[in-house]
């Protein structure tokens, strides 16, 4: 069997501009990356405002085994299978960190023949956005060091710093540093850390962006610690937000990129699906919907995370609603929640009880009152009397199910599935309602997500989550939505809980505030925003010709 | 009087494949980076093997004051001139560093009428080149330490680690700092440093690299440290040199923009003038070479640093020859090297007396067998009198000077030094000599330079730099070429020591192994390769409209 790269390698690709022009941009519209990427002006949007809207459709998923059941590759293959039955279809996606893929997880570009292309330079660098947004956000730190060494007229409170440095690399010996040592000349020592660049705020905003005024704000606003006094330090204190918005230039334009088929992909923005919201951009997501009759985008983790942040922030900050949604579900992880240890063989006890984890996934859709469609993703090992199974389950529910076959046949595995969601789109009874109200305290809010969401019995804060709740009210942030950060690995806050649990109660240890973002981080746990590298990383696999052919990236 | 960026962002600027046009580039030749900047193909220096160079000529300096003395706006007037005449000149020139256009320097394009543009672009991210370096860099670093906390089978010492990580930005709080604390999954602690992201040896190695292959193994040499046992750890025992190389596909290529005045210009590398060799990349000299008659390129700091390396190091490496010199003279630094205070208003005695540095420097160049012309850089405040006394001196040397006044009028304020540099070329008495064999062992190396070039009268080495010395020697390093590292400000390693020294000794505190780049690093002095940011950093007058206009960058 081909590996991804050789599928990628082996594709026709079409020159950007062919598919700039199939989707009516004129040259003046974008900028060319090479042959095959583009930016697209960011003013476009503006002057597309009276256009109408296409449909929109989230692809989310149920509590993925620790190897992920495939949402991506079923967005592009659904994009694929849209455009074989002659509709306008656009995906718009979220980037892929580069630190990962020298990691173990890999690249994050589809899978077999559902990706998107370039896949290498998608994975490795694309057109800049994650070294911007890491060079932006340095700067803001090394600022901040600046004004404390240059005498600290803001009287900032060296232990109460909360913004931290960043690096797009899975550099653990990072997570917890000593800075600023070696005497008067290099600065004032503290305690310091290193996240992720896709877990720096200003990637959060920038996907939440409407414009570059827009972001400006944002970036103006960000939280940076507190003065000895106790009052707020923000970006707009050291008066840098100018200088920091000039970096993302470039990076706030939605990049253009197409599938293995040749039909047009934005791939825009990627930030961390616990600290943050997990969504690619706004502005990518809009222009989508400005662009096609059709947009099929993603969100991060499964649906109790990724699809719950997409409906009560990003959907409510945008101004936009989606149409339907594509739980994506997969045999052998099902299996997993019922208890099964080897997922290669048929189990259908395991996978009935398995099946509880999309019942509570379905359940908490239809609370946004959109309608659901249920893709069975296949695996080689998957038996037809598994998919039964989870067809008799989702007729219960009511629901369209849809056998998907897009890692082997691309857009063709994919037509049952989008044949169905047109029925249900065409349908037209989906009701976007979000879940909690903004006016709802801080503390209501994330009740409600873990009572009606995660179907916790309720949830406890610790003394520090305590404080932080105050403090909230007292900077008048109350009105924020909440940010859930948790395990991805079950709808509770405890990794351990498999399948649908029940009798549980969420643990608030931390609230983090992303004033820029516009959104408060709720911490259930324990959240590493600063991924390690496994003993054997997967950069010792990658290699590289004279020709500038990449091998060993997956 | 209009500042840089408005002169910049008035420019009439042309698309680049008009540019590239003009050069003979073909659309396979190359891939747009944006409408205004271009990445040329790495094997294209290949196809044009057979074709015949042309001329080459380097541009130097004088011992600068602080503010510098316009070497960069010489050597783009100077091209800007050649080609007003009729010649087909480009210009192969250093990318700047980011971090520093927010602090004091600014950005790195050239001034006035004698620009590379797109400005902002070029100074802010310009086609990713430095972040490309930069994370290259630091997946070294993070596997480095990954190696050493799942095991460390290679038993390295990590109190003798001496590859450091690195970040574009001015950030003094990351010179000294520890890694790797809280607890055993956060790895092994230990002391550390970052420098700034052009200190990197990954850019000095990738600006004399000839090819992707030849970099891979250039990578693959570079040392990290030592074992417990005493051994050198390389980058290629940690079997990482495919991916690093991999995230370098497209650094590796050539930068096309143009000046002002719509003449092609390549900026491409730009390393550290002091640890390492402060010359753009050779694929873009040598593609310059291919592609014009007359090739401009520069070196870092003045002629005892920045022209020494590039003829000891880089032409050797490339196999080139400059065919003539220039040397960057003002009137206010000679007369800061005779001792003047205020350099705005006539003062012939001061004038007189520094004019022993540009003595210095004119000899040295001699003593490489190249033909000198001396550019005058004229300021507002220069008078007529000041300029007869250089001439006068010139005259004495046997060397032709120009008054050039690029800054002011572009191309047109360099007809007169581009006269006379065809002049010399045309003579045809250019017949390069390096100062040194590499046969000759290190040390000797090093009192060659310092006697030959600083007019020193011997050197002294450190105990460390002695034992160092017997390391290189015992690892097989000694037939490396010396990469000396020393203030810039005086000709000697004492930066107070103006105009042209004598009677000094030169101290060697450290040397260091630059094995991937392929030299040894002689440092006289404490050298900082992390910059801070002054009490008002640049990046609080730095400005973006919502139309993506930038301001206040200069």
């Amino acid at each position: 069997m081909k590996n991804d790269i050789t599928i990628a390698q082996e594709a026709t690709i079409l020159k950007i501009n062919e598919i700039a022009a199939k989707i009516g941009l004129g040259e003046d519209d974008y900028d060319q990356y090479g042959k095959y990427k583009a930016k697209v002006d960011s003013n476009l949007l503006k002057r597309l405002e009276d256009k109408k809207d296409g449909k929109l459709i989230l692809v989310t998923a149920i509590t993925p085994t620790p190897a992920g059941e495939g949402k991506s590759t079923v967005s592009v293959g659904l994009t694929q299978a849209l455009n074989r039955l002659g509709k306008n279809s656009i995906a718009a996606l979220r980037e892929p960190s580069l630190g990962p893929v020298f990691g173990i997880k890999g690249g994050a570009t589809g899978g077999g023949h559902s990706q998107v292309i370039p896949m290498e330079d998608i994975n490795l660098h694309f057109t800049g956005d994650l070294h911007a947004i890491g060079v932006a956000h340095n700067l803001i730190s090394a600022c901040l060091d600046n004004h404390i060494k240059q005498g600290n007229d803001l009287d900032i409170d060296v232990t109460k710093i909360t913004w931290k440095r960043v690096m797009d690399m899975n550099d653990r010996t990072l997570r917890n540093i000593v800075v600023g040592m070696g005497g008067a000349p290099s600065g004032i020592p503290r305690q310091d850390s290193f996240q992720i660049t896709v877990a720096s705020e200003i990637m959060a905003a920038l996907c939440l962006a409407n414009s570059l005024a827009d972001l400006k704000v944002r970036i103006s606003k960000m939280v940076l610690g507190y003065t000895r006094g106790g009052a707020l330090v923000r970006v707009g204190d050291l008066e840098i937000e100018g200088a920091v918005t000039a970096l993302l230039k470039e990076a706030i334009k939605p990049n253009l990129v197409q599938t293995l088929e040749n039909t047009p992909v934005f791939i825009h923005g990627g930030p961390f699906a616990n600290i943050a919201h997990g969504c690619n951009s706004v502005m990518a997501t809009k222009l989508a919907l400005k662009l096609s009759d059709y947009t099929v985008t993603e969100a991060g983790f499964a649906a109790d995370l990724g699809a719950e942040k997409f409906l009560d922030i990003k959907c409510r900050k945008a101004g936009i609603t989606p149409n339907a949604v594509v739980i994506v579900a997969t045999v052998r992880a099902l299996k997993h929640h019922g208890g099964a240890k080897d997922l290669s063989v048929e189990n259908l006890d395991a996978l009935s009880a398995g099946l509880a984890n999309l019942d509570k996934h379905i359940e908490n859709m239809k609370k946004f009152n959109l309608p659901v469609v249920v893709a069975m993703n296949r695996f080689l090992t998957d038996t037809d009397a598994e998919f039964d199974l989870i067809r008799e389950r989702c007729e219960e529910h009511g629901v369209p199910v849809a056998l998907c076959d897009v890692w082997a046949n691309g857009g063709a595995g994919g037509e049952e599935l989008a044949q169905m969601v047109l029925v249900e789109i065409e349908k037209g009874e989906d009701n976007y309602t979000p879940l909690y109200e903004l006016d709802l305290p801080v503390a209501e809010k994330i009740e409600k997500i873990a009572k009606e969401i995660y179907g916790a019995d309720g949830v406890t804060f610790s003394a520090k989550a305590k404080k932080m709740l105050k403090t909230l009210e007292d900077f008048g942030y109350n009105n924020l939505p909440v940010c859930m950060s948790k395990t991805q690995k079950s709808i509770s806050d405890n990794a351990s809980l498999l399948g649908r649990p029940s009798g549980f109660t969420v643990n608030i240890n931390e609230l983090r505030l992303s004033a820029g973002a516009g959104f408060v981080v709720a911490m259930a746990g324990n959240i590493i925003d600063m991924p390690g590298l496994p003993k054997k990383p997967a950069a010792s696999l990658i290699d590289i010709d004279d020709n500038g052919k990449i091998s060993g990236l997956f």
